[in-house]
């Protein structure tokens, strides 16, 4: 399955670096903790990051009902963007140094959602971060739900691209004597920090967490 | 010594969490391999990923001459955001989880870097990549520095939101038997990969990357 090439989905820039399929999309998206909006008002455009998280064709954002954001992206277009930096790219000449990389853009508009899907999404949300962990906490009052606006956007016109890999000489420079390679970047789990006092027993995924080092 | 605070700069959004300090600011940039940029276009806004650093004031990018990005960049305000999740923050209740992070905005027009300004900013660049590489490497040619566009924005008008720290649970919540506490994220560097056929001694910065795990 691909997403749907607009002229502001095609990859211009290196387009053989680019990306079209679902898996590629998805698998970003759900790599990831937090995303960058840029959105437009009176005051220019804003870079926003904020937390997300994706159910099936769509990425979700939650915050406050006060956010001046949340209330412009359903007025209007935005561009969601996640990017993953994976690691160095070293080369025999200086601009051909690099970066690995994985990125993701969505092109489109955000709308709300209510009801039994607003509190199915929010319990998706907590999923992601810590599985099984909804059960055991005391979930969102009516009072902390009506606060609260949940917005989704589709994942319809989008596109990723993905660098990988080691460096790419020039033929002219291959006799250059310097090491030439990957200095590779992870996103690594440190061992948890009990809040102050807090002397419970650890659950299975904070347990995992610390056995997961790097991933 | 802070930056400018104007409405644009002025945190709203749990403002006790703002920054206007030039060392945080300096900081979080430093510690960046990319930033997010917010620019429109007639096609709307867009949030394009691109390498940066810093030199005193400045931040820094750079890319091919025929990107659409650096082009527009030139003619009208921007957004530029950097954000690093440093973990997840499990509360007693569920709305009360939370993200540690470090977050910079820096709104302002790019300005384009030329001349002998310009070579000694790429240089700048390759030293925050790797130290003391540029004397190895072959530097750029006068048609690379040509294809090549720098540019680089004030950090005049900026502002920062930090959360570090344990959950705020509710008073009312504290008798809520669950483990609570923060699960922390860390950027990791894992071993170098030698570029394939590559049987070079590693440079000192090499092999100080793969001592450096986590940090």
């Amino acid at each position: 399955m691909t997403t749907h090439s607009t002229a502001r989905t095609r990859v211009r820039r290196i387009p053989t670096n680019a990306a079209y399929d679902t898996a590629t999309l998805h698998a970003i998206i759900d790599d990831a903790y937090v995303c960058h909006i840029a959105f437009s008002d009176d005051g220019g455009p804003h870079c926003i990051p904020t937390a997300c998280w994706r159910e099936g064709d769509h990425l979700y954002i939650h915050g406050s009902n006060g956010s001046r954001m949340l209330k412009r992206l359903t007025e209007d277009e935005c561009c969601v963007t996640i990017t993953h930096v994976d690691g160095l790219v070293l080369a025999r000449s200086a601009f051909n140094h690099s970066m690995n990389y994985r990125s993701a853009m969505v092109y489109g508009r955000f709308e709300v959602v209510e009801g039994e899907a607003k509190k199915a999404s929010m319990e998706a949300f907590m999923e992601k971060l810590a599985a099984g962990r909804q059960a055991e906490v005391r979930g969102g009052s009516d009072k902390e739900y009506a606060a609260t606006t949940v917005m989704r956007i589709p994942l319809a016109e989008a596109a990723c691209k993905v660098r990988k890999g080691g460096p790419e000489d020039d033929a002219e420079d291959m006799a250059i004597e310097v090491w030439t390679g990957v200095l590779p970047l992870r996103r690594a789990q440190a061992a948890p920090i009990a809040a102050e006092g807090n002397t419970l027993p650890q659950p299975a995924y904070v347990q995992a967490w610390q056995h997961n080092t790097i991933y």
